[in-house]
């Protein structure tokens, strides 16, 4: 079936405004691309400020068949919010209102589009945080960080966005709006919609608001380090840090070509090592003060070159902002910089940068890697030229051989990246096939003319 | 169509051998009931001993169209494991293996047949535990729990059956059979079908295996009680409690007639009052002990009588055993006993004691209330005589009153017991239209000939 743009594009307008569409093919071009590799040109872009424009536009989706694909800040590193069958992106980025502060339930009512350090900004105010914090918190808005159940640095204390959220409205894949959940701490009516489309990258329908749990702010937040000869004994040291629930809201490692990156791109200087464990502790004083003592213990069992502990909360935070530009700060090495994610059982983590180390030296293949090492959730950093066909080849085996390693040992090709479509070939190695009929079962009954971000998330 | 139940009950002997089937009539009887006061007589019992038989059985039920319906220890209180339409009750008591311990990773693979108290004696040979722990842990079973999405005392620290679930192994309706998730600890990779199936009430699937992760057993838990002229100032303590982030492993309210049947039931002695607040606090001993005293003073701001701290483990833990009688202790003062399980958003506490106060008086009709206060879950018990007629009418109304106060204050009919059939006919006031569609559309993707659990959780 041939679409008619022009119509469809009119159509549109009707709904949103004319301020609140794009069909300028230089506005479509920018929107073709995402902070992955991946490529997918829309035919239109939309910027809807209400829930029931939404429902409209997917109605006409429905009626017109064409694929909508919901989009918040576009920091998304698997290509989930790129139009590859075409169609019309829906921003979400004019719904950011915030909407609901519950200071009595540590609960807000926010738009999707609403920027994750924008509301961590409001929320602070009140005294008050949502834990989890991508590295592209000055850029993700909440409804992304849902759509792929975003973790990041304290994840491996606060759990990921799905233990935030407590109520979402959603434009199903049939325009109809639908809310589940509520301000209850516990609820067990009905099946568990939420946590359904939590994760399921927009597939399943278009978050546009959402109830979250907040939780006080820290009295103090200190950032030790240690720094070790190689990544297998940091990854010792992290596994041993997590096997005693030490607790950290943050326990990082970075090998050493990222710490290299990173000393070039912030100007920050670590001592000479093969890698370094970032920890953070949060608390009352007195009691993160008691457990350091007990942390630079560890650091040193576990053979530490050398340990620092931050002077105060500004020096951890710039460790933290240091650690955020880790990819960025990679991605000048070489001309293409591709950000893996693979997560495996916390006991295997040492195993793992065995495996990262392997498939570098066999693929002849630039790896540098950094992570949530206490969740087990690394981002190798494949660096490379993909102009050079050879060398391309190289890099597209060695991503296939780290993906196959991580399955291997009891892990997943993706901690918080998401499938989108650059992990989609792997889903058949990672999952039976009667879990995949499940995942489509669920699908196609949501999305009988499958056009919510098709081609996404499950094969 | 008229079922050849001969014929059926030959070919499940053949697929569970003589040993595992009845067709006794008393036999179904006793499978007639659950812990609600809901009935359901099955055509056969099988207890099948792997999920191969299960497939089997599935596969037969869809051939003939019979249901089938998953029962753990038969502690359920919303009628979920009952046969309702008759067809095929599968008993996993027989399936009850704790197949793998992973010390290393604090998870434990375990048969769905596997009894909460057992799990937890075994555990505590390696130190650990887990953590949801309901009232009827002697006798509910792993896969039980799963259904349910059980909480119990010490959810309002440690989440309850969801957060503690990696992994699961389902018989889907259609008979095949499904491995999700894991050992590593973050995983976004495709749907969450996992919390779909979890708290799911047996409608989507078998549940025969569950990956689960453990926590270190504290080193002390502490229980300490205060005693208070109200239950609204009671709830009002639990608040303070809840906000000022203390961190509970269980905060407790037991009304005076929960108090005064308990009394009778265990010979334990409470102080004169109108309701009870029960905090437990666990960790390491000196940060126990800096909590308590901080607790003490909270319990005085509140207005409490009277305040005690339990002299060790073995005090806190007979607290524990009389809490978890409340139920059956109240059962003994009235022909009928209804446990009922609102639960609201915590700023709400303490006037859903008072909406349940009002439905009391107003209908004449006596609750006993106890339950997690600190999660906003509540459990008033109903009391009454159901041969009555004019009483049981009274109760019923009471029932509804109810059920719409929680509703009114921004809560749930059910906070952790399931909707069952119990409470079947309020889905349609707390959920959404849309919402409603959208979970008939995963039954039925997932069970196409309605044969798992029939007409139960969903309307």
């Amino acid at each position: 079936m041939i679409l008619d743009w022009g119509e469809i594009a009119s159509r549109l307008e009707g709904i949103v405004g004319g301020d609140n569409i794009t069909v300028d093919p230089v506005d479509l071009l920018v929107y073709s691309y995402d902070a992955s590799l991946e490529r997918g040109r829309p035919n239109a872009v939309v910027f809807p400020t209400s829930p029931e424009q939404i429902s409209q536009i997917v109605k006409l989706a429905n009626q017109e068949g064409f694929p909508v694909i919901p989009r918040g800040g576009g920091s998304n590193v698997s290509g989930g919010v790129l139009a590859i069958k075409g169609g019309v992106v829906v921003s979400l980025t004019r719904m950011r209102r915030i909407l609901e502060v519950d200071e009595k339930n540590f609960q807000v009512l926010v738009e999707a589009g609403v920027v994750c350090a924008d509301l961590n900004m409001t929320m602070a105010r009140y005294g008050l945080f949502f834990p989890p914090d991508p590295a592209s918190d000055k850029a993700c808005t909440m409804g992304g960080m849902i759509c792929e159940n975003s973790g990041g640095i304290r994840a491996v204390k606060y759990g990921v966005t799905k233990n935030w959220v407590n109520g979402l409205e959603v434009v199903l894949p049939n325009g109809e709006i639908l809310w589940t959940g509520g301000k209850s701490r516990k609820n067990v009516s009905g099946y568990d919609l939420k946590s359904l489309f939590i994760g399921s990258e927009g597939t399943l329908g278009i978050v546009t608001k959402a109830l979250l749990n907040l939780q006080p702010l820290p009295e103090t937040r200190l950032v030790a380090s240690a720094y070790f000869k190689t990544s297998e004994e940091a990854g010792n040291c992290v596994y041993v840090i997590m096997r005693r629930r030490f607790d950290p809201s943050g326990a990082e490692i970075l090998d050493r070509a990222t710490l290299k990156a990173v000393e070039e791109y912030s100007g920050l200087r670590f001592p000479e090592c093969g890698a370094a464990v970032l920890v953070e502790l949060d608390g009352d004083r007195e009691d993160v003060e008691r457990r350091l003592k007990r942390l630079s213990q560890i650091f040193q069992e576990s053979g530490a070159i050398e340990s620092r502990i931050a002077e105060d909360e500004a020096e951890g935070a710039q460790i933290w902002m240091a650690r955020k530009a880790a990819f960025p700060a990679l991605t000048l090495r070489r001309p293409t910089a591709r950000m893996e994610d693979v997560s495996v059982p916390l006991s295997n983590l040492a195993r793992m940068f065995e495996e990262i180390g392997r498939v570098s030296r066999e693929h002849g293949v630039e790896i540098a890697t950094f992570g949530h090492a206490g969740d087990g959730n690394l981002h190798p950093i494949l660096l490379w030229d993909e102009r050079d066909k050879e060398e391309h080849d190289r890099a597209m085996a060695a991503l296939k051989a780290l993906w196959r390693s991580a399955l291997k040992l009891g892990g997943t090709v993706t901690g918080e990246h998401g499938i989108g479509v650059s992990k989609l070939e792997m889903m058949g190695e990672e999952h039976g096939r009667s879990e995949l009929w499940a995942m489509r079962a669920v699908k196609e009954a949501l999305d009988r003319n499958n056009i919510m971000n098709p081609g996404k998330a499950i094969p």
